[in-house]
């Protein structure tokens, strides 16, 4: 199971009753952070999710609206006494930005590991968990972030069973291990059925559309991605400011066959998104406005 | 008229609820901001008041909790459209940590004036607003603010007629301008009655009790001061940690006679400062626990 949650929608500056884009993922006990704007650790605390074990926050890029969190959030983490090393990721700079940022944050108590981003599409793993962070198209380097976790087939007792393969090697197949044995080799793929399918979650914002988040969201249960403007008027205005309009998202879902939408980064000047969901609708109907402290359990189709 | 907002009351870390301290002033279409943490810009939109005509803000030190909002605060006020020098105050290090922190807020559309405090005390003023820079006692350099307004006397219209003062030169003089006619020449003093009760504001966090405070809140109509915890027993902590008990900050207000004290920058773990106030208010009885969003108008005695 992993559980998300989708701390703020606001795009440019947090508003009263809007904090700034900002996602939490958990799993087994870990958490990611993407993006950590001004706020981010009210909103946190707001949702009643603890900071403790946020063991890796992405940056999708560095203005402010993503990343004037950070100084404050790393002195909570201290001040609840962390100790275990905290790995940030993000487009390169993340050194030079963070160092700087730091000036008020010098002293903690745990390490910080730097991973930048050079390439197009890079691959990382956090726990079982895959990443794969995605270049989109800014008006700086920005990245989106699909978070994914597989699942192996079903183990089959008969086939086993067949086999003649003793049970204290069952757990062990199960898990993916291959077992050399004094009566030969043993391999998961002689007692798993095909692989099933797992959970993916795809976070993308502060861009115009663009293929590469079509073939890095496809297939995602969750896909989160900004909608700056709802009006579809203000298309000329998404793309002077490099953002997107709801129906731009919704085009997106659609293409990349996603399960679910949920927008977010709204414009300040953006007071209530709902209205303009029928629309949306319209064009990818398992749409939603994203909401301040939204959240949802990805779960594997049959776990209960 | 000078109009004051406690727009947060909070320390070391912002809450759900309360932000971090934080004072803004306002006098005569003009604003300055002491100290700007992170989610400040948010209090600020929630009191209705707004981000555009501040002028200038001082900052007591240089801890996240004081400083961290200052990137959001400056787009803000960027993207709405500030054109007017900015100038921010605080003590030594200044344009280094602003300089920083404009890593992420690198292109604004005004000019940042930096004026670092090298001195125990210096004075500068600000359209009519005279204020004073003391340092205080924390873990590293801080300065308490006081601000003030002074009142020349009251024209006397008997006085100008028995010394024969044309009437045109009645308004400049009553403004303080010395004027040479031809028939001789016109001091203020000539016509205007003793200086009559100015409005002084003082604030200072993150300290602890010190005998400039004390000299310097002097005679204020409103003394704003840290009170970190509220239990007595908590004296220890406050030492180790160069913060104040509510206590020590009501001795602080008796010595210096002030006219109110609202107390602010509790510690996170004070959920609600009240239950202490009637301990307070026997050693200060005009003492008041602040509140975020708290806000008074201070006006000459006879103003209406």
């Amino acid at each position: 199971m992993i559980d998300v949650c989708l701390l703020g929608t606001g795009g440019m500056m947090p508003l009263p009753y809007r904090w700034l884009t900002s996602l939490m993922v958990r799993y087994n006990g870990h958490s990611i952070l993407i993006d950590c704007g001004e706020g981010t650790q009210i909103a946190l605390k707001e949702k009643g999710w603890s900071p403790n074990p946020i063991d890796m926050i992405c940056f999708t890029h560095y203005h402010a609206d993503h990343i004037s969190g950070l100084p404050g959030m790393l002195l909570t983490m201290g001040n609840a006494e962390r100790k275990d090393p905290l790995t940030l990721v993000g487009p390169r700079g993340l050194t030079r930005v963070v160092g700087a940022l730091r000036t008020i944050a010098p002293e903690l108590p745990f390490e910080i590991r730097c991973r930048e981003l050079s390439e197009a599409e890079e691959s990382f793993s956090f726990e079982e968990l895959d990443l794969q962070a995605f270049r989109v198209n800014h008006n700086v380097v920005c990245y989106g972030y699909s978070i994914s976790l597989d699942r192996i087939g079903k183990f089959q007792v008969e086939k086993a069973k067949e086999l003649g393969i003793e049970m204290k090697y069952w757990n062990r197949l199960q898990k993916g291990e291959r077992i050399e044995t004094e009566k030969g080799i043993l391999t998961p793929e002689m007692v798993l059925g095909p692989a099933r399918k797992g959970l993916k979650l795809t976070y993308c914002t502060d861009t115009r559309p663009t293929e590469s988040i079509v073939s890095n969201a496809a297939g995602s249960d969750l896909f989160i991605c900004e909608g700056m403007y709802g009006e579809a008027d203000k298309q000329e205005k998404a793309r002077e400011h490099k953002h997107m309009t709801f129906q731009e998202a919704a085009v997106l879902a659609r293409k990349a066959q996603v399960g679910q939408l949920w927008l977010t980064h709204y414009s300040p000047s953006l007071t209530r998104p709902e209205p303009f969901m029928d629309e949306v609708r319209k064009i990818f109907p398992r749409a939603c406005a994203g909401k301040d402290g939204k959240s949802m359990e990805l779960r594997f189709d049959d776990e209960e």
